[in-house]
Protein backbone atom coordinates (compact mmCIF):
# COMPACT_ATOMS: atom_id res chain seq x y z
CA UNK A 1 0.00 0.00 0.00
CA UNK A 2 0.83 3.91 -0.63
CA UNK A 3 -0.68 5.40 2.30
CA UNK A 4 -1.36 9.24 2.34
CA UNK A 5 -1.95 10.32 6.58
CA UNK A 6 -3.51 13.82 6.65
CA UNK A 7 -2.97 15.20 10.40
CA UNK A 8 -4.77 17.62 11.44
CA UNK A 9 -3.75 18.57 15.77
CA UNK A 10 -1.65 21.55 16.96
CA UNK A 11 0.19 19.30 19.48
CA UNK A 12 2.20 16.23 18.51
CA UNK A 13 2.18 15.20 21.94
CA UNK A 14 -1.58 14.46 21.83
CA UNK A 15 -3.20 11.37 21.26
CA UNK A 16 -4.26 12.25 17.54
CA UNK A 17 -0.55 13.01 17.58
CA UNK A 18 0.16 9.37 18.77
CA UNK A 19 -2.28 7.66 16.46
CA UNK A 20 -0.62 9.30 13.84
CA UNK A 21 2.72 8.25 14.85
CA UNK A 22 1.63 4.35 15.52
CA UNK A 23 0.13 4.55 12.07
CA UNK A 24 3.29 5.58 10.46
CA UNK A 25 5.18 2.67 12.30
CA UNK A 26 2.65 -0.01 12.35
CA UNK A 27 2.10 0.14 7.80
CA UNK A 28 5.91 0.94 7.61
CA UNK A 29 7.02 -2.30 9.87
CA UNK A 30 4.33 -4.02 7.27
CA UNK A 31 6.16 -2.93 4.01
CA UNK A 32 4.15 -0.07 3.15
CA UNK A 33 4.85 3.26 1.70
CA UNK A 34 3.75 5.82 3.88
CA UNK A 35 4.06 9.69 3.73
CA UNK A 36 2.30 12.27 6.57
CA UNK A 37 0.80 15.83 5.51
CA UNK A 38 0.52 17.45 9.23
CA UNK A 39 -1.07 20.89 8.40
CA UNK A 40 0.05 22.19 11.50
CA UNK A 41 3.70 21.42 11.06
CA UNK A 42 3.09 22.81 7.00
CA UNK A 43 1.70 25.98 8.44
CA UNK A 44 -0.80 24.84 6.04
CA UNK A 45 -3.20 27.69 5.03
CA UNK A 46 -6.57 27.35 5.59
CA UNK A 47 -8.59 30.21 3.65
CA UNK A 48 -9.32 29.87 -0.30
CA UNK A 49 -8.59 33.66 -1.70
CA UNK A 50 -7.34 34.86 -4.97
CA UNK A 51 -3.54 33.96 -4.13
CA UNK A 52 -4.26 30.63 -4.65
CA UNK A 53 -5.28 31.19 -8.62
CA UNK A 54 -2.24 33.19 -9.45
CA UNK A 55 -2.81 34.78 -12.76
CA UNK A 56 -5.74 32.71 -13.32
CA UNK A 57 -7.90 34.80 -10.47
CA UNK A 58 -10.66 36.98 -12.36
CA UNK A 59 -12.01 40.21 -11.23
CA UNK A 60 -14.22 39.88 -9.21
CA UNK A 61 -12.43 36.25 -8.13
CA UNK A 62 -14.70 32.87 -8.91
CA UNK A 63 -13.16 30.53 -6.96
CA UNK A 64 -14.91 27.41 -8.98
CA UNK A 65 -14.36 28.88 -12.04
CA UNK A 66 -10.97 30.24 -11.75
CA UNK A 67 -9.53 26.93 -9.68
CA UNK A 68 -10.89 24.80 -12.90
CA UNK A 69 -8.32 27.40 -14.69
CA UNK A 70 -5.62 27.27 -12.58
CA UNK A 71 -5.19 23.48 -12.46
CA UNK A 72 -5.85 23.05 -15.92
CA UNK A 73 -2.92 25.47 -16.52
CA UNK A 74 -0.35 23.56 -13.81
CA UNK A 75 -0.35 27.32 -11.96
CA UNK A 76 -2.20 26.43 -8.68
CA UNK A 77 -0.22 27.12 -5.45
CA UNK A 78 2.76 24.43 -4.84
CA UNK A 79 1.29 23.75 -1.39
CA UNK A 80 -1.99 22.85 -3.53
CA UNK A 81 -0.65 20.89 -6.05
CA UNK A 82 1.64 18.99 -3.69
CA UNK A 83 -1.46 17.32 -2.12
CA UNK A 84 -2.87 16.91 -5.13
CA UNK A 85 0.37 14.52 -6.54
CA UNK A 86 0.36 13.04 -3.07
CA UNK A 87 -3.12 12.31 -3.53
CA UNK A 88 -2.73 10.54 -7.02
CA UNK A 89 0.56 8.87 -5.65
CA UNK A 90 -1.47 6.94 -3.00
CA UNK A 91 -4.10 3.99 -2.55
CA UNK A 92 -5.41 4.37 0.97
CA UNK A 93 -6.00 8.01 2.66
CA UNK A 94 -6.08 8.31 6.25
CA UNK A 95 -7.27 11.59 7.80
CA UNK A 96 -6.44 11.91 11.56
CA UNK A 97 -8.21 14.49 13.40
CA UNK A 98 -10.56 15.65 16.71
CA UNK A 99 -13.81 16.53 16.02
CA UNK A 100 -14.16 20.12 17.14
CA UNK A 101 -17.82 21.25 17.05
CA UNK A 102 -18.98 18.38 15.04
CA UNK A 103 -17.00 18.59 12.01
CA UNK A 104 -13.32 18.91 11.28
CA UNK A 105 -11.04 21.48 12.39
CA UNK A 106 -10.98 24.71 10.50
CA UNK A 107 -7.66 24.08 9.04
CA UNK A 108 -8.26 20.30 7.47
CA UNK A 109 -11.17 21.60 6.21
CA UNK A 110 -8.91 24.61 4.58
CA UNK A 111 -7.22 21.47 3.30
CA UNK A 112 -10.23 19.97 1.51
CA UNK A 113 -11.57 24.00 0.04
CA UNK A 114 -7.96 24.28 -1.85
CA UNK A 115 -7.01 21.31 -2.19
CA UNK A 116 -10.18 19.83 -3.83
CA UNK A 117 -10.32 22.09 -6.79
CA UNK A 118 -12.97 22.10 -9.58
CA UNK A 119 -11.48 19.59 -12.63
CA UNK A 120 -9.89 18.14 -9.78
CA UNK A 121 -12.72 16.75 -6.82
CA UNK A 122 -15.59 18.10 -8.89
CA UNK A 123 -16.50 19.52 -12.16
CA UNK A 124 -15.30 16.19 -13.49
CA UNK A 125 -17.10 14.50 -16.13
CA UNK A 126 -19.98 15.98 -18.54
CA UNK A 127 -22.58 17.41 -17.43
CA UNK A 128 -25.89 17.03 -19.05
CA UNK A 129 -29.30 16.22 -19.12
CA UNK A 130 -28.26 12.56 -19.14
CA UNK A 131 -25.10 12.68 -17.25
CA UNK A 132 -24.37 14.64 -13.75
CA UNK A 133 -20.94 14.36 -14.20
CA UNK A 134 -18.65 11.76 -12.42
CA UNK A 135 -18.48 11.93 -8.73
CA UNK A 136 -19.95 9.54 -6.00
CA UNK A 137 -18.01 6.84 -7.00
CA UNK A 138 -16.75 7.83 -10.49
CA UNK A 139 -14.03 10.85 -10.41
CA UNK A 140 -10.70 11.46 -10.47
CA UNK A 141 -10.04 9.31 -6.94
CA UNK A 142 -11.81 6.13 -8.04
CA UNK A 143 -10.35 3.27 -7.14
CA UNK A 144 -8.73 4.78 -4.49
CA UNK A 145 -9.35 4.10 -0.35
CA UNK A 146 -10.17 6.74 2.40
CA UNK A 147 -10.34 6.04 6.34
CA UNK A 148 -11.40 8.67 8.77
CA UNK A 149 -9.85 8.13 12.39
CA UNK A 150 -11.67 10.46 14.48
CA UNK A 151 -11.32 11.36 18.61
CA UNK A 152 -14.22 12.36 20.17
CA UNK A 153 -14.21 13.64 23.29
CA UNK A 154 -17.59 13.23 24.76
CA UNK A 155 -19.32 9.77 25.48
CA UNK A 156 -20.47 7.43 22.61
CA UNK A 157 -24.23 7.12 23.97
CA UNK A 158 -24.81 11.14 22.91
CA UNK A 159 -23.78 9.91 19.71
CA UNK A 160 -26.26 7.11 19.17
CA UNK A 161 -29.38 6.43 17.29
CA UNK A 162 -31.58 8.68 19.89
CA UNK A 163 -28.05 10.24 21.29
CA UNK A 164 -28.49 13.85 21.83
CA UNK A 165 -25.65 15.16 19.45
CA UNK A 166 -27.29 12.90 16.87
CA UNK A 167 -26.16 9.69 14.88
CA UNK A 168 -21.96 9.56 14.28
CA UNK A 169 -22.14 7.75 11.08
CA UNK A 170 -24.96 11.00 10.05
CA UNK A 171 -22.52 13.61 11.62
CA UNK A 172 -19.99 11.98 9.75
CA UNK A 173 -21.86 11.56 6.38
CA UNK A 174 -21.01 14.99 4.83
CA UNK A 175 -17.30 14.43 5.14
CA UNK A 176 -17.71 10.38 3.93
CA UNK A 177 -20.08 10.55 1.81
CA UNK A 178 -20.25 14.67 0.71
CA UNK A 179 -16.18 14.97 0.72
CA UNK A 180 -14.53 11.84 0.04
CA UNK A 181 -16.80 9.22 -1.97
CA UNK A 182 -17.88 12.28 -4.06
CA UNK A 183 -14.60 12.49 -6.06
CA UNK A 184 -14.62 8.65 -6.61
CA UNK A 185 -12.87 7.44 -3.08
CA UNK A 186 -14.28 4.32 -1.28
CA UNK A 187 -14.36 4.92 2.04
CA UNK A 188 -13.88 2.25 5.11
CA UNK A 189 -16.05 1.93 8.45
CA UNK A 190 -14.79 4.95 10.47
CA UNK A 191 -12.16 4.48 13.54
CA UNK A 192 -14.03 6.38 15.97
CA UNK A 193 -12.71 6.69 19.99
CA UNK A 194 -15.48 8.36 21.79
CA UNK A 195 -14.76 10.19 25.30
CA UNK A 196 -10.98 11.15 24.90
CA UNK A 197 -11.56 14.50 26.86
CA UNK A 198 -11.12 11.75 30.10
CA UNK A 199 -8.80 9.05 28.67
CA UNK A 200 -6.00 8.05 30.95
CA UNK A 201 -2.18 7.20 30.12
CA UNK A 202 -3.11 4.12 31.62
CA UNK A 203 -5.94 3.49 28.57
CA UNK A 204 -3.67 3.90 26.01
CA UNK A 205 -2.67 0.67 24.87
CA UNK A 206 -6.20 -0.68 24.59
CA UNK A 207 -6.53 2.08 21.76
CA UNK A 208 -3.50 1.70 20.14
CA UNK A 209 -4.21 -2.13 20.55
CA UNK A 210 -7.48 -1.65 18.28
CA UNK A 211 -5.85 1.36 16.07
CA UNK A 212 -2.91 -1.52 14.94
CA UNK A 213 -5.73 -4.02 14.54
CA UNK A 214 -7.64 -1.46 11.74
CA UNK A 215 -4.57 -0.61 10.19
CA UNK A 216 -3.35 -4.52 9.93
CA UNK A 217 -6.28 -4.84 8.32
CA UNK A 218 -7.02 -2.12 5.89
CA UNK A 219 -6.05 -4.05 2.79
CA UNK A 220 -8.83 -6.38 3.65
CA UNK A 221 -12.11 -4.41 4.94
CA UNK A 222 -15.19 -3.75 3.25
CA UNK A 223 -16.01 0.10 2.16
CA UNK A 224 -19.05 1.66 3.37
CA UNK A 225 -21.68 0.71 0.73
CA UNK A 226 -22.62 4.34 -0.41
CA UNK A 227 -24.51 4.20 -3.54
CA UNK A 228 -22.91 4.96 -6.67
CA UNK A 229 -24.72 8.21 -9.01
CA UNK A 230 -24.77 6.80 -12.09
CA UNK A 231 -25.52 2.85 -12.36
CA UNK A 232 -29.09 2.82 -12.02
CA UNK A 233 -29.90 3.93 -8.22
CA UNK A 234 -30.36 7.46 -9.36
CA UNK A 235 -33.18 9.25 -11.27
CA UNK A 236 -31.34 12.33 -13.51
CA UNK A 237 -30.89 14.92 -13.90
CA UNK A 238 -33.52 15.44 -10.50
CA UNK A 239 -30.92 12.90 -8.51
CA UNK A 240 -33.35 11.36 -6.64
CA UNK A 241 -32.98 7.80 -5.56
CA UNK A 242 -35.57 5.56 -7.31
CA UNK A 243 -38.18 4.54 -5.27
CA UNK A 244 -38.07 1.29 -3.50
CA UNK A 245 -34.91 0.66 -3.40
CA UNK A 246 -34.70 1.02 0.36
CA UNK A 247 -35.85 -0.96 3.31
CA UNK A 248 -38.73 0.16 4.55
CA UNK A 249 -38.36 2.57 7.10
CA UNK A 250 -34.76 3.75 6.01
CA UNK A 251 -35.07 7.50 5.40
CA UNK A 252 -32.14 10.53 5.44
CA UNK A 253 -28.68 9.99 4.82
CA UNK A 254 -28.91 6.02 5.31
CA UNK A 255 -30.74 6.39 1.89
CA UNK A 256 -27.71 6.41 0.17
CA UNK A 257 -26.17 3.81 1.55
CA UNK A 258 -27.04 0.13 0.01
CA UNK A 259 -29.11 -2.50 2.61
CA UNK B 1 -32.48 44.50 17.30
CA UNK B 2 -28.62 44.77 17.42
CA UNK B 3 -27.80 42.30 14.52
CA UNK B 4 -23.93 40.43 14.17
CA UNK B 5 -23.24 39.44 10.56
CA UNK B 6 -20.63 37.04 10.03
CA UNK B 7 -19.87 36.74 6.52
CA UNK B 8 -17.22 34.74 4.93
CA UNK B 9 -16.45 34.99 1.70
CA UNK B 10 -13.48 36.21 -0.35
CA UNK B 11 -14.94 38.21 -2.66
CA UNK B 12 -16.68 41.47 -1.73
CA UNK B 13 -18.63 41.28 -4.84
CA UNK B 14 -20.17 38.34 -4.74
CA UNK B 15 -23.37 37.31 -4.46
CA UNK B 16 -22.94 36.66 -1.08
CA UNK B 17 -21.51 40.21 -0.66
CA UNK B 18 -23.91 41.51 -2.19
CA UNK B 19 -26.84 39.79 0.51
CA UNK B 20 -24.78 40.55 3.33
CA UNK B 21 -24.55 44.30 1.98
CA UNK B 22 -28.36 44.44 1.69
CA UNK B 23 -28.83 43.06 5.05
CA UNK B 24 -27.31 45.89 6.53
CA UNK B 25 -29.22 47.93 4.10
CA UNK B 26 -32.21 47.02 5.37
CA UNK B 27 -31.69 46.62 8.83
CA UNK B 28 -30.01 50.44 9.06
CA UNK B 29 -32.49 51.48 6.81
CA UNK B 30 -35.61 49.55 10.02
CA UNK B 31 -33.42 51.39 12.81
CA UNK B 32 -31.80 48.59 13.97
CA UNK B 33 -28.19 48.16 14.99
CA UNK B 34 -26.32 46.19 12.54
CA UNK B 35 -21.99 45.24 13.07
CA UNK B 36 -20.30 42.84 10.51
CA UNK B 37 -17.70 40.76 11.18
CA UNK B 38 -16.14 40.23 7.39
CA UNK B 39 -13.99 37.41 8.38
CA UNK B 40 -11.76 37.75 5.26
CA UNK B 41 -11.31 41.55 5.34
CA UNK B 42 -10.24 41.03 9.23
CA UNK B 43 -7.49 38.34 7.86
CA UNK B 44 -9.49 36.18 10.30
CA UNK B 45 -7.05 33.44 11.48
CA UNK B 46 -8.67 30.16 11.29
CA UNK B 47 -6.27 27.59 12.78
CA UNK B 48 -6.52 26.84 16.45
CA UNK B 49 -3.18 27.08 18.28
CA UNK B 50 -0.53 27.97 21.19
CA UNK B 51 -0.92 31.28 20.30
CA UNK B 52 -4.42 31.57 21.54
CA UNK B 53 -3.82 31.15 24.72
CA UNK B 54 -0.91 33.29 25.71
CA UNK B 55 0.88 32.16 28.99
CA UNK B 56 -2.34 30.06 29.81
CA UNK B 57 -1.41 27.76 27.03
CA UNK B 58 0.25 24.47 28.64
CA UNK B 59 3.07 22.22 27.34
CA UNK B 60 1.67 19.66 25.79
CA UNK B 61 -1.17 22.02 24.54
CA UNK B 62 -4.45 20.83 25.53
CA UNK B 63 -6.99 23.33 23.84
CA UNK B 64 -10.75 22.65 25.65
CA UNK B 65 -8.89 23.23 29.22
CA UNK B 66 -6.23 25.57 28.29
CA UNK B 67 -8.94 27.73 26.51
CA UNK B 68 -11.07 27.51 29.39
CA UNK B 69 -8.32 28.63 31.22
CA UNK B 70 -7.63 32.21 28.85
CA UNK B 71 -11.11 32.91 28.73
CA UNK B 72 -11.78 33.06 32.60
CA UNK B 73 -8.11 34.67 33.15
CA UNK B 74 -9.51 37.45 30.36
CA UNK B 75 -6.53 36.77 28.37
CA UNK B 76 -7.67 35.17 25.15
CA UNK B 77 -6.64 37.02 21.78
CA UNK B 78 -8.25 40.55 21.29
CA UNK B 79 -9.43 39.06 18.34
CA UNK B 80 -11.46 36.54 19.70
CA UNK B 81 -12.36 38.53 22.67
CA UNK B 82 -13.55 40.83 20.36
CA UNK B 83 -15.95 38.42 19.09
CA UNK B 84 -16.91 36.94 21.59
CA UNK B 85 -18.26 40.37 22.91
CA UNK B 86 -19.68 41.28 19.89
CA UNK B 87 -21.84 38.03 20.45
CA UNK B 88 -22.67 39.39 23.68
CA UNK B 89 -23.89 42.65 22.38
CA UNK B 90 -26.23 41.45 19.64
CA UNK B 91 -29.35 39.80 20.12
CA UNK B 92 -29.52 38.24 16.76
CA UNK B 93 -26.66 36.59 14.61
CA UNK B 94 -26.63 36.05 10.81
CA UNK B 95 -24.12 34.02 9.29
CA UNK B 96 -23.70 34.46 5.34
CA UNK B 97 -21.24 31.82 3.45
CA UNK B 98 -21.72 29.62 0.66
CA UNK B 99 -21.77 25.86 1.23
CA UNK B 100 -18.31 24.84 0.28
CA UNK B 101 -18.34 20.66 0.51
CA UNK B 102 -21.17 20.47 2.54
CA UNK B 103 -20.17 22.59 5.43
CA UNK B 104 -18.52 26.06 6.65
CA UNK B 105 -15.80 27.45 4.51
CA UNK B 106 -12.68 26.55 6.61
CA UNK B 107 -12.32 30.69 7.64
CA UNK B 108 -16.08 30.59 9.32
CA UNK B 109 -15.15 26.96 10.79
CA UNK B 110 -11.73 29.07 12.53
CA UNK B 111 -13.89 31.47 13.75
CA UNK B 112 -16.26 28.73 15.24
CA UNK B 113 -13.07 26.57 16.54
CA UNK B 114 -11.22 30.08 18.08
CA UNK B 115 -14.61 32.09 19.75
CA UNK B 116 -16.36 28.98 20.76
CA UNK B 117 -14.23 28.26 23.80
CA UNK B 118 -14.63 25.90 26.98
CA UNK B 119 -16.57 27.88 29.75
CA UNK B 120 -17.64 30.40 27.02
CA UNK B 121 -19.41 28.28 24.38
CA UNK B 122 -19.46 24.59 26.15
CA UNK B 123 -18.13 23.79 29.63
CA UNK B 124 -20.46 25.71 31.30
CA UNK B 125 -22.82 24.89 34.05
CA UNK B 126 -22.51 21.74 36.14
CA UNK B 127 -21.80 18.39 34.54
CA UNK B 128 -22.59 15.52 37.09
CA UNK B 129 -24.64 12.72 36.76
CA UNK B 130 -27.73 14.26 37.29
CA UNK B 131 -26.89 17.48 34.83
CA UNK B 132 -24.72 17.38 31.89
CA UNK B 133 -24.06 21.22 31.35
CA UNK B 134 -25.74 24.04 30.48
CA UNK B 135 -26.21 23.57 26.29
CA UNK B 136 -29.16 22.76 23.92
CA UNK B 137 -31.05 25.91 24.71
CA UNK B 138 -29.52 26.94 27.25
CA UNK B 139 -25.79 28.66 27.63
CA UNK B 140 -24.06 31.97 26.77
CA UNK B 141 -25.76 33.14 24.59
CA UNK B 142 -29.12 32.11 25.65
CA UNK B 143 -31.89 34.65 24.47
CA UNK B 144 -30.34 35.18 21.52
CA UNK B 145 -31.46 34.07 17.99
CA UNK B 146 -28.86 32.93 14.84
CA UNK B 147 -29.75 32.42 11.11
CA UNK B 148 -27.45 31.06 8.49
CA UNK B 149 -28.09 32.53 4.92
CA UNK B 150 -26.43 30.16 2.93
CA UNK B 151 -25.42 29.87 -0.94
CA UNK B 152 -25.39 26.38 -2.56
CA UNK B 153 -24.00 25.89 -6.03
CA UNK B 154 -26.12 22.57 -7.05
CA UNK B 155 -29.56 22.32 -7.82
CA UNK B 156 -33.00 22.22 -4.93
CA UNK B 157 -33.65 18.87 -5.83
CA UNK B 158 -30.45 17.30 -5.31
CA UNK B 159 -30.85 18.22 -1.58
CA UNK B 160 -34.32 16.71 -1.19
CA UNK B 161 -35.41 14.32 1.13
CA UNK B 162 -34.00 11.59 -1.57
CA UNK B 163 -31.85 13.96 -3.22
CA UNK B 164 -28.41 12.48 -3.25
CA UNK B 165 -26.89 14.91 -1.52
CA UNK B 166 -29.08 14.26 1.28
CA UNK B 167 -31.54 17.22 2.91
CA UNK B 168 -30.46 20.37 3.20
CA UNK B 169 -32.06 20.30 6.82
CA UNK B 170 -30.15 17.42 7.93
CA UNK B 171 -26.77 18.50 5.81
CA UNK B 172 -27.34 22.36 8.09
CA UNK B 173 -27.88 20.23 11.64
CA UNK B 174 -24.69 19.72 12.49
CA UNK B 175 -24.45 23.52 12.47
CA UNK B 176 -27.64 24.95 13.43
CA UNK B 177 -27.62 22.56 16.44
CA UNK B 178 -24.36 21.22 16.88
CA UNK B 179 -22.66 24.71 16.75
CA UNK B 180 -25.89 27.22 17.50
CA UNK B 181 -28.16 25.52 19.32
CA UNK B 182 -25.57 24.33 21.77
CA UNK B 183 -24.89 27.35 23.60
CA UNK B 184 -28.03 28.40 23.37
CA UNK B 185 -28.64 30.40 20.44
CA UNK B 186 -32.31 30.21 19.10
CA UNK B 187 -32.15 29.11 15.35
CA UNK B 188 -34.19 30.58 13.02
CA UNK B 189 -34.91 28.33 9.88
CA UNK B 190 -32.15 29.15 7.17
CA UNK B 191 -32.56 31.36 4.04
CA UNK B 192 -30.85 29.09 1.30
CA UNK B 193 -30.04 29.90 -2.41
CA UNK B 194 -29.74 27.24 -4.59
CA UNK B 195 -28.62 26.60 -7.60
CA UNK B 196 -25.78 29.96 -7.42
CA UNK B 197 -23.82 28.35 -9.43
CA UNK B 198 -25.60 29.17 -12.63
CA UNK B 199 -27.66 32.55 -10.90
CA UNK B 200 -27.74 35.56 -13.57
CA UNK B 201 -27.58 39.32 -12.78
CA UNK B 202 -31.47 39.17 -14.03
CA UNK B 203 -32.70 36.70 -11.10
CA UNK B 204 -30.99 38.88 -8.46
CA UNK B 205 -33.71 41.27 -7.96
CA UNK B 206 -35.92 38.45 -6.90
CA UNK B 207 -33.57 36.80 -4.60
CA UNK B 208 -33.24 40.51 -3.12
CA UNK B 209 -36.82 40.67 -2.16
CA UNK B 210 -36.84 37.18 -0.69
CA UNK B 211 -33.82 38.24 1.33
CA UNK B 212 -35.35 41.61 2.35
CA UNK B 213 -38.60 40.01 3.63
CA UNK B 214 -36.69 37.25 5.70
CA UNK B 215 -35.03 40.46 7.01
CA UNK B 216 -38.13 42.80 7.61
CA UNK B 217 -39.73 39.57 9.62
CA UNK B 218 -36.84 38.35 11.62
CA UNK B 219 -38.47 39.69 15.49
CA UNK B 220 -41.90 37.48 14.26
CA UNK B 221 -40.18 34.45 12.79
CA UNK B 222 -40.56 31.21 14.79
CA UNK B 223 -37.36 29.13 15.65
CA UNK B 224 -36.65 25.46 14.88
CA UNK B 225 -37.97 23.65 17.82
CA UNK B 226 -35.16 21.84 18.99
CA UNK B 227 -35.67 19.82 21.78
CA UNK B 228 -34.00 21.13 25.37
CA UNK B 229 -31.75 19.14 26.78
CA UNK B 230 -32.86 19.77 30.61
CA UNK B 231 -36.27 19.91 30.53
CA UNK B 232 -37.23 16.36 30.27
CA UNK B 233 -37.08 14.88 26.85
CA UNK B 234 -33.54 13.22 27.91
CA UNK B 235 -32.30 11.17 29.99
CA UNK B 236 -29.67 11.90 31.98
CA UNK B 237 -26.70 11.04 32.24
CA UNK B 238 -27.24 9.07 28.55
CA UNK B 239 -28.82 12.14 26.80
CA UNK B 240 -30.96 9.22 25.21
CA UNK B 241 -33.85 11.17 24.02
CA UNK B 242 -37.04 9.16 25.93
CA UNK B 243 -38.79 6.65 23.80
CA UNK B 244 -42.04 7.31 22.36
CA UNK B 245 -41.87 11.31 22.23
CA UNK B 246 -41.70 11.18 18.04
CA UNK B 247 -44.16 11.03 15.64
CA UNK B 248 -43.87 7.58 13.95
CA UNK B 249 -41.19 7.16 11.88
CA UNK B 250 -38.69 9.98 12.64
CA UNK B 251 -35.10 9.00 13.16
CA UNK B 252 -31.84 10.67 12.96
CA UNK B 253 -31.71 14.02 13.40
CA UNK B 254 -35.05 14.62 12.93
CA UNK B 255 -35.71 13.51 16.23
CA UNK B 256 -34.32 16.04 18.00
CA UNK B 257 -36.95 18.62 16.70
CA UNK B 258 -40.24 19.02 18.32
CA UNK B 259 -43.17 17.43 16.34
Amino acid sequence: MKTLIVHAHPEPRSLNGSLTDLAVSTLTDAGHEVRVSDLYAMNWKAAVDAADYGPHASTPLRPVRDSGRALDAGALTPDVRAEQEKLLWADTVIFQFPLWWYAMPAILKGWVDRVFTYHFAYGVGEHTDTRYGERYGEGTLAGRRALLSVTVGGPEPHYTARGINGPIDDLLFPIQHGILFYPGLEVLPPFVLFGTDRITEREYPEVAKAWEARLRTLETTEPIAFRRQNFGDYAIPSLHLREGLERAGRSGFGLHVRD
